[in-house]
């Protein structure tokens, strides 16, 4: 019997019986330590991640879908230069801004997902198109382009993507290989991390959706594709699990398939959702020696942070309402 | 204790602790049916899956590791110009040949995968360059056929790829997605299937390595990447659980995380190697739509086969040393 049916039955309006709704979202795990980080830098980081998570839960209680309010979260991390995704993104060794993102949606498991993109403004809005509008998962470099052209999508130069920030750290990663020492800049930004972004959101309808966006690593080369773009490896959702979005050391992620481990944790083990994050990020990710972390939601609208780092940019708005911003270990 | 002192105390030469060792390929499932099938082509598929096979068997009783064993089995099938896999590999809508490969082992969880490869000879060798010499697991396009060319591996036109066969396929694919009607050239080998290669082995020292090689889907464009190349989607080794390779219709694999699927169930249900492949290949990926198989081994060397289509080229050569090919479903 569907809901509205059953609402219709019992005489209340079908929004009452609506389910909960929640969002989390991430911005990065590493070392990331109150030490090296000023008030007005930190205060920019929070207003940031508030802006982002506030965004999607603005779309969920609406009555959006979670695939919608992943989006605008991912979006507004995306637009913004303190992270690796979109605008603000780290330069590969030849100096430029290739980018990766994936999308899944847990009710029929459809996904998207491009790797290697230059031009297209929104990489979050590229995934979208091709789990909407193609009959590809995924797609990758020129041709991920071409589609996101056919699509009417924003496509703008590479030099968009750019910041004197990421450049002076592109300089001081090939001067680290090279082992010749340069001034490092006095950027009170720099800190070892992967700040990868993501969002996982569960809607009123009991969907959950996951996204992920990243420029990847500084200075990578060879066409290098991390997690971010793997499904089941940096993005995973499954109504009947989890929806997760990972960030961290993206080629231990992808040999431990570590989003979609924790979903088959739940779904296998019978164990919680937190249990099973922390299985894999604490357990078998940090014995291989990967470092990084998760931000995950179960079909209740449980959220979970889980990570093996000093921090992860995080916050999420609960089932209750809450908002909760969170940078270091404890908060 | 090592094994080999535990041989010392036993007074045994340590070859006679040696664990079993066996191997399985595969060369695509599909719509192969015997009535299609003229004798001359089933006998040159089974001459050419018996040499793969035993190569690839050689290795391992000459006490060879698993990874070296699956690639000598891969690289005969993808020179094989029957099989979509190196030489004979399927066109993209652009009428050229884009590669994907993919290797794991299951002792350190180490892999390697390329994909739009367009001039390294084997693709399964760069694969395992990856894994052996590079710190990423994953690279694309020109980008690793650079890590190719610095590694030395045999480069070579587009062309030396290409068949009439295959092309003459792309011509019908895009006749079809014209709606055009054009003659279908007399082809004793045209059947619809997804004749990715691949290759699992389990070594003497208990080491599974799995291996998987394609050349996509025919008439593909925008830079489509399908499951071979993904990490817990075409392939997936680990030692304490089973090692896996797939081929099928690539974005349900993705979807479903089909082969990290099948080691999970095996690591957290408990069920043995042949139940959970048939619970994802003709349970969960056969309720999405999608087509396909896999082929498995687990820690004891027992081989599995496991389709939801009419047919799937494969053989094997157990842990007595009986060597079994197959095509349709039943031999």
């Amino acid at each position: 019997m569907t809901k509205s049916v059953l609402a219709l039955l019992l005489c209340l309006p079908p929004m009452a019986l609506a389910g909960p709704h929640a969002i989390v979202i991430h911005g990065g795990a590493g070392t990331i330590l109150r030490d090296h980080m000023s008030a007005e830098v930190e205060a920019e980081y929070r207003r940031t991640l508030t802006k982002a998570v506030t965004a999607g839960h603005q779309v969920l209680a609406g009555g959006g879908n979670s695939s919608d309010a992943v989006i605008q979260a991912v979006l507004i991390l995306e637009d913004s230069p303190l992270f690796n995704a979109g605008r603000g993104a780290v330069f590969t060794n030849a100096g430029q801004v290739e980018l990766d993102a994936s999308i899944m949606r847990g009710d029929d498991l459809n996904a998207g997902a491009v790797t290697g993109v230059k031009r297209v403004r929104s990489p979050i809005l590229l995934a979208e198109q091709v789990m909407l509008n193609s009959p590809h998962v995924m797609l990758m470099g020129s041709g991920a382009e071409s589609f996101a052209a056919a699509q009417k999508l924003e496509m703008v130069d590479n030099d968009y993507f750019h910041t004197k920030r990421r450049r002076d750290q592109l300089q001081q990663a090939i001067a680290r290989e090279q082992n010749v020492s340069i001034p490092v800049p006095n950027d009170a930004y720099e800190v070892r991390k992967f700040s990868t972004v993501g969002a996982v959101a569960l809607d009123a309808n009991g969907t959950i959706a996951a996204a992920t966006s990243t420029g990847g690593m500084t200075n990578k080369r060879y066409g290098r594709i991390g997690d971010s773009p793997i499904i089941g490896a940096g993005t995973y959702a499954d109504n009947s699990a989890c929806g997760i979005s990972a960030t961290g050391h993206g080629e231990y992620f992808i040999r431990a398939a570590v989003a979609y481990d924790i979903c088959a944790r739940v779904k296998y083990q019978g164990i919680d959702l937190a249990a099973a994050s922390e299985a894999v990020i604490n357990g078998t990710l940090q014995a291989m020696g990967g470092s990084g972390g998760v931000i995950g939601i179960d079909p209740a609208g449980e959220v979970v942070y889980s990570f093996n780092t000093p921090g992860m940019y995080r916050a999420s708005i609960d089932t209750s309402g809450q908002l909760d911003v969170r940078i270091f270990r404890e908060r």
